[in-house]
């Protein structure tokens, strides 16, 4: 049995919609952000970092979207969320490291500028840069990447919900959506989804 | 045949590590950052993010380290560079995505501030950060992620090369090394391996 830590708005949710997506038997553990849960001794001890998601396994903990989506698929293989041919799969990850180190940091700058500053100045120059820098990555993302009508093309893979829960953040990021049909597309393709519906009304609830 | 585009000092030496460890037919192919040449028209063809490691396949070109290093693992699965199990093999993806997108981004504020703000003093600030935010990451390392005497244990794999690369950056980062006895002797036991030893040398001709 397997359990995801997680918190709502945060990327978490592309683990929760690929465990739901499996089938796989979870359970979903909600960390209240605002009470700091996340820095509580208890979950420190799952895990060290203070961060979702995590997701606690037979095997031990493991922590890092890209990694919990890539165990998440090997560990369902019949799901097909990752294709088995070794240069795809390394296009699935490529990817996906693009969102972890490059799209979601550059998101973070908003809120979290702590992690890399110190001064009022410097966050709200942050805040100031991050339409900017989401454009950026997302008009790549929308010429390159997103071949449609999954980011891998006809087979749907654990790039979609990664894609598609930052993709929620760009309203927030101040991104003009109209200059982006297919990441819009993508996102409505997505939410048309029963595993995606159910995800969302869980984290809602 | 495998091409690798780098520069000296970058992230790319830990594709490049790995592309010597598994004995890969490969060229390297270095770029001028002084002049710029990761954003020159040609580069930008073949990625168009103009960052390295980007390496050229017969099936097309990958970025993004940890898919790069994947791919080669599981292209030459007789160097066992990856672990075959899902979990371990996740284990490994969560150490190198933190790399990429925690350790990695930590570093980057000192001299890539630009990417993310746009004042003097705002890089100012990261710069003194820079410090402390690299110290906490490689505190976590040293207690959590360095099983030794490879990061994985006894088993060197493709986190071994991407640990030693950031770790080559602690002193210019202004990270006290006396702390961190677990990560000296393994960057001093990756510069024992002849495959690091020919790249280091190559990178340097």
């Amino acid at each position: 049995m397997l359990k995801l830590y997680y918190a709502p708005g945060t990327c978490a949710l592309a683990s929760h919609i690929a465990l739901e997506e499996v089938g796989a038997p979870y359970s979903a553990e909600r960390l209240n952000f605002k009470n700091n849960q996340q820095n509580s001794p208890d979950y420190l001890k799952i895990n060290p970092k203070g961060r979702v998601p995590a997701l606690v396994t037979d095997s031990g903990v493991l922590t890092e979207t890209p990694a919990i989506l890539a165990f998440i698929a090997q560990s369902f293989p019949n799901a097909k969320l990752a294709p088995q041919d070794s240069f795809a799969f390394a296009q699935v990850q490529s990817i996906n490291s693009y969102l972890c180190s490059t799209v979601h940091v550059a998101h973070a700058h908003k809120m979290r500028g702590a992690r890399w500053a110190t001064e009022e100045t410097s966050f709200a120059d942050f805040k100031r840069k991050v339409p900017e820098t989401m454009t950026a990555c997302f008009t790549l993302i929308e010429r390159d990447m997103l071949k449609g009508p999954w980011v891998m093309g006809e087979q749907y893979t654990i790039c979609d919900p990664y894609l598609y829960t930052i993709a929620g953040w760009l309203e927030g990021d101040g991104v003009d959506l109209s200059k982006l049909p297919k990441v819009v597309a993508h996102r409505q393709r997505m939410e048309g989804r029963p595993a995606v519906q159910k995800v969302l009304a869980d984290e809602k609830a």
